[in-house]
């Protein structure tokens, strides 16, 4: 079968309830600025990847596979992919 | 007017053509583990902000401001803003 090309965008994130300093830091940043309503700030990673495969769900589980192996660290983080874009 | 609270995520990219070190390092990083099909990889952050604002539109047009202000380098980074979703 021939391979397409998709893009696929990952999102990582914090995992609820653990501590996010960056997050924090934003917050009192944005708060120094002016900006007084905000009221919170989570920083994670939105990572864009385009691969070639079958089809789009192949391509997902791809991705999925790549975040369980190296981009998501499983004991912090938490992440989303969402669906494959044909290039 | 009474605030609502509001969550909006941002995508902050590097700018198309600037070099992306973070994501040539984590594409040789998946070929090494066997994810041969992965053409490229780009690494930007995926920052979510809670903020109150009288509405929505006000709530986005407070986000893009913090954008341009202190969340995204102007020169190097391009920013994109999801639609605000009621807490």
């Amino acid at each position: 079968m021939k391979n397409r090309a998709y893009r696929i965008a990952v999102h990582i994130v914090p995992r609820a309830g653990l501590l996010d300093p960056q997050g924090n830091t934003i917050t009192g940043a944005l708060h120094s600025l002016g900006f007084k309503h905000v009221r919170s700030v989570h920083v994670g990673r939105h990572i864009v990847i385009e691969t070639e495969a079958p089809d789009a769900l192949q391509a997902e589980a791809s991705v999925q596979q790549m975040c369980e192996k190296l981009l998501a660290n499983p004991v912090t983080e938490d992440f989303e992919i969402t669906s494959a874009v044909p290039l």
